[in-house]
């Protein structure tokens, strides 16, 4: 295993990353990802164990609705590129086992990747969306085939392919690429049915980030993001070998929509277990900011209240219905039930700007006009402002008001607070993608039944 | 035991019924009550056992979240009248368990009152909300005190209750009312703090009732009403004694809200249970419709068939946090939890208008002007129906075409609808109730606590 | 012009109608078409002038916005078919003349028929909707052609048509059916590309009536929909005669969907004028009921209320917004804006489930188990009710108070109220074809330019 | 008139503004500052006239609805600072023409002060929202009566007065402050009842500014905010004297509310204006993004954008309906109907999160991870940018496409859009206030009528 600070170093290791128009040589000096870096750091250093057969508890693999339960509950201590990893990995497992009766050599090459991950303690993160030029059209069809990543050349001992991924979430401070389709190839596109897994620092990989972090000392204004903002990255893989060994996918088109269901699995669960916490977290600021502002009594904000809290509570029993309703691989791996995950994703996402909205409500404007602490501090203003914008309130100090406006700003009105929205609108794939897959998991026949007997139809069912 | 026979027969007690202007003198006769009384017959039979010693497994009460997923699972094939008996001994069970440090005697009397009625196998209605008047005074700033359902009378061995209840559902087929207060009382407000068990026929008792039933020979027409529709009703008290055995609240105003919530967790429970079979049913409804009219592909109707899927799974997913985080009493009741019932609830309730909508728009206007099946038997039209409403679709009958809108216009754009719609949306409370409930049993320190470490707070929680 | 009688006396024409299975001989005494053939005549007997030469207003072509006001004012008087009437007469003028340039022929036979029908006075029903069969294929491959209407003959003097027309309103009770087709036909579907005018009681034609008329005689528990209920029917036509003058459009399938603008346009607005009235209407019972039960200043009551003053006061702007936007045929015939009274319409029909659901929630259970006006009278149980349904608020009466809840039940929860729900929900095509229609007359180029200018795209647009 | 360079040059007046913890002397130069400086001098340059006579059409009063529209269709041309400035003084001239009768003094004074301020050419802010303490208590029950701006003096030339408003927009860049309560006062708060205009450099005043500003230099990842970002301001008034000639209420309680309500109408007249043309923005964003990936042609795609072009038609007729509907004061001035502006500002702030929640899932995640055009310019990465963020789409270059990413993530999920949703949301008073205003302007009485109608209520109405 690797502590902080061996981490830190392993990121040295020649990759190209581009950030506003430049190169940077040293990603952990970088405003844009130390945050990340930092944050990761602690978590390695958390559970780093000298013992050279230890491993993390993110290299587990949950057989039971139980053990299922402990990791969706293990993953609320750690960076968003420890649970990426946790899922991606788990993910290539699943894949691998769909497609064992027929292909049992990447089942075997997934076990060593992940016991190889496992050993040299890495982090990885997923590379999925394609550029996909037009998108009304197939692969085939683009002006340019390398829209969709594709196989461009083989040998005996790997591939060699060509394209880019959009979204990559944290791609420069981890060590590895997990590269799978972005959708079902059908017959005729087996060129573009690639997964595998790619160093960063492997030659003809470029990852240029964008970034929407804050000024990295600036933690009173931004409270949350100076700690948890992290990176995306367009990575262009330019005929980038892969050798045999790390290759998951090579052609096989009726299995390429396998990963994307695997993906969408094990990644909603780790968005829905987090989306639990963050509805928490937004009835606990609507609660905090209303009392600090004096009007936690007020009938339409408690029924604002109300409204957070409900959403709170169908999101935790959505999550407890995942879990409890396990799937299982032929190999025995538990996986949260994709319709109750993709049901409480859904709602989740749907509502998810209104439930802002009411928190907006509740904390009123000074969430966009609320002084910063250091004009608190300024002897020529910072008695004005502690007069004024504090509230005489017991218990509630007014630099203390005034933190959690710059949370709620944060959080929600801001920089990071539009990365937040965003990526739990569209990750996992946007509200029409998972109604959708939950549609295709629910038990038609059984509500059909229903409605037959309601309507009185007795012969037997023929549609 | 009871046989559905006896069931019947025990009716003809002297009853006062009156409906539509008149005095029922039968109720086993009469349109309005029949469907009830033949449904709840068909119950009986269903149960009867004849060892003296038996008693119907809606006697029950449960001790562990098992044993209270088997009762939700029950309810399922009961009538509605013996779903509320469960509730509503439970209820009094729960109520008076609640109370049992201060006044044993309640608690000793509830235990006796539920081991009569499992050995009568009776069967028994609520009488919850009272008159009220105008509803922005109190009880006692009534013009008339009676407004509210008040004790009059005392003597050694009862006392005498004067009032009126609203919405005593099924009360002209059942044996016993199980009376308690609409709301917390508060100092002062003694006499009116009763809660007690009352016959059907009891001296003073009169029911006026009102009907959504359906003409009963139409049930093509209304395959579902003629089935399931029950009666509502007004009862006036008047002057009603009820001896002492048979009181399980007298004046105590501290414990009038303990009722309430006792009935509160009991009733949205059944509601609950009850409505995820709705949402299943409407899905349904929603699909069979669909392919009936070749519409199933199409992306739109997809999308309004998805967004039931996501409401039917959401509100299964509440089912089942309710019981998995089950409450326990003194006694060891299992009791479903007050905050995911009510969320749930609130969720089931605040949609199902919107659901409702979307089902009409995938099933389209012939919900309300297809012909009836007599107009299909009809030598003179029959073949032009049969002609012009059936599809060519693979399996789908005309005959059965019609019959799923004539179901769908029962359920939802009919009288039943009506009182189906109102039912949901105001049983147990209405909205604004569950929210503020749910509210009140949400864990607010947790998420006070994920706030302040969000915003940077360190200093000790003080509000 | 006729009276009122002359009317009663015009329906003994000899037409087939049928409902539940029989023939009805005389529609004047059915119930289920006697209470729209009482309004119907009452509107005849207001508007009647014995001058020969005299018409009703309804035959009037608005040429400018404050003609075009003054018809949708005046609309609000008329029962339904005179609305229908009106709009379906504009209908046909708007559809000739937007077809004018190229066949002058339907132009000149459009207001030639509509002079006559205005001499006439008579009264007319639209026939849009086809069978359709499986709604995935279009007519020429379903196993029957005729599950779309279309012309199986011609002649010197006519075409003969056949097919079935589904949700015809109040059919049985006027004179003449305006058809047309239902959707866009494409080169190779000539035959189903007809409109044209044909009398009820032509040979061929049977109507089968379906209604949601409650029993004629209860006023009181039905105070609405005794008066103001109407029959829905399937028009089957079996080889009828249509002679040229009274055909509008044979085979020109390029022409097809100029049929079904034109009627959107007019359907669409009367269906917006009436639609504010009922919004009003919503929120008077909202209003009044709060009132009659104490609850009016109750937060979350006052709260709903405003939603629904809200929704009303939309809608108004809505309707002003596409009278003002008026456009203008090539004859200068002044027809509604299509973007704002689809976009109105589009908001009355998505948000009108919701409002409901908001005055049931403010007007509580009593709704559906109010006692009847007949309870109220009966000298046995009639102190009772008074009594207990009695508030002792000011100027509320008991029998008021209950008329109130019968008329919220009869309008909103009852079959009357299914009907009403469903119309307004699908009349004029569902949700997502007005948000279509609403789009395609949206100015795109105006919205593109501002997004281009905020983006600082400054390249001439060439998308 | 002033020109663009005279106006940054009266901005040298020694106003003590204050930014981030420190002063700031020069706020042209301020980034923060420096955009709003910069399109309120072009403005100025636009309308500036030589002559001594002339005067902004800023500084003019709608006497009639067409009046009152071009002023509407005129502000859309404007800067903020130039539309609060009409408004503002709009807003003096409304309440004070409401208060005539009684105090005469005022209207003069206004009028004086709104002829000086046309000369003169100066730019004014808002000052109205009070530090306000624990808000469930009154002015006289806070700890510190500050809390709400009080008058602490007076003399015969004027008042002094002492508090702080929040929330004062482009405060730091404009010339004058006009003072306002926040509510309505009641008897005993005559002290509070304080209305004014105070210069920005009077002595006593402090600015503390704050500003969602982006890097001045990055107008294409900022194309939107660069230009059109606005500041903040707390300003604390210490011990601040006020001429009489510029004291528009003191100590008339009961007119406290006549300011609300006049400012209510005029500020949401330009917030309804300019989120018309928001709506607008949005939709040419969604439509530009859609035919940029090539998916303007998928069904749930075009939907959302239908719903986009609803929400934008809806509000476009609120806005008509507003003008339309103006009502008039006693001195003939045009004001906007309250009920019409208030209930489309309540369903243009109810919806604009889904709206943009629309947006989002419209463009994709790019909106948060699309690299800069500086990627895209640099030599080492800039052709693998263009090779995969192109599309082949016709028309659509790689640039324009990063452009629109960009100006739909400055608009929506970043700073500047965080400042956006809350002002729009919140300004003018939120949802809840809005609501409440339009149900106080709905004609109940009509409504209550309809109503009374449908039940069959014949008696005289005496509630």
């Amino acid at each position: 295993m690797m502590t902080g600070a061996q981490y830190r170093e392993s990121l040295g290791d020649g990759r190209a990353v581009h950030l506003e128009g430049r190169r940077v040589h040293d990603v952990t000096c970088e405003p844009a990802f130390s945050p990340a870096v930092q944050w990761l750091s602690e978590v390695y250093d958390q559970f780093y164990d000298p013992d050279p057969a230890a491993g993390g508890p993110y290299f587990v693999i949950p057989r039971t609705a139980a053990e299922l339960r402990t990791l969706a509950e293990r993953q609320r201590g750690w960076d968003i590129s420890t649970i990426i990893t946790s899922e991606a990995l788990l993910m290539v497992l699943t894949a691998a086992s769909r497609m064992r009766a027929e292909h049992p050599e990447y089942s075997e090459r997934a076990m060593r990747y992940f016991e190889q991950s496992r050993r040299r303690d890495i982090r990885v993160a997923f590379a999925i969306t394609d550029a996909k030029g037009d998108r009304s059209l197939a692969p085939k069809a683009q002006d340019d085939g390398d829209l969709y990543l594709r196989i461009v050349g083989k040998s005996d001992d790997g591939v060699t392919i060509r394209g880019a991924k959009l979204h990559v979430s944290n791609c420069a401070i981890v060590h590895d690429i997990v590269v799978m389709p972005t959708k079902r190839m059908k017959e005729g596109e087996e060129e573009w049915a690639f997964a595998g897994a790619v160093p960063v620092n492997a030659p003809g990989v470029t990852v240029i980030g964008t970034s929407h972090a804050p000024p990295p000392e600036d933690a009173e204004r931004y409270p949350w993001s100076t700690r948890y903002a992290i990176s995306e990255a367009l990575v262009v893989f330019d005929d980038v070998f892969v050798p045999s060994e790390r290759v998951f996918l090579d052609g096989q088109v009726d299995h390429s929509a396998t990963w994307a269901h695997s993906l969408g699995v094990w990644e909603r669960l780790g968005a829905l277990a987090h989306i639990v916490d963050s509805a928490d977290l937004l009835v606990g600021l609507a609660q905090l900011i209303a009392e600090a502002n004096g009007l936690d009594r007020i009938p339409h904000i408690r029924q604002k209240i109300g409204d957070l809290v409900i959403y709170a509570t169908l999101l935790r029993a959505g999550l407890g219905a995942a879990i409890d309703n396990a799937e299982f691989t032929a190999e025995g791996f538990a996986t949260p039930s994709e319709l109750f995950t993709n049901a409480a994703k859904y709602y989740a996402a749907a509502q998810f700007s209104t439930m802002v909205r009411n928190l907006h409500e509740i904390a009123g404007g000074a969430v966009i006009t609320a002084p910063s602490l250091l004009d608190l501090r300024n002897p020529e203003i910072g008695s004005g402002i502690e007069k004024y914008l504090g509230t005489g309130i017991e218990g509630v100090s007014t630099q203390e008001r005034l933190r959690l406006f710059h949370a709620i700003r944060d959080l929600t009105a801001d920089a990071y607070g539009g990365w937040r929205s965003i990526t739990l609108l569209l990750g996992g794939g946007g509200l029409h993608a998972q109604r959708m897959v939950a549609a295709k998991h629910y038990d038609f026949a059984h509500a059909k039944q229903l409605a037959r007997d309601a309507a009185g139809i007795t012969a037997s069912p023929t549609y």
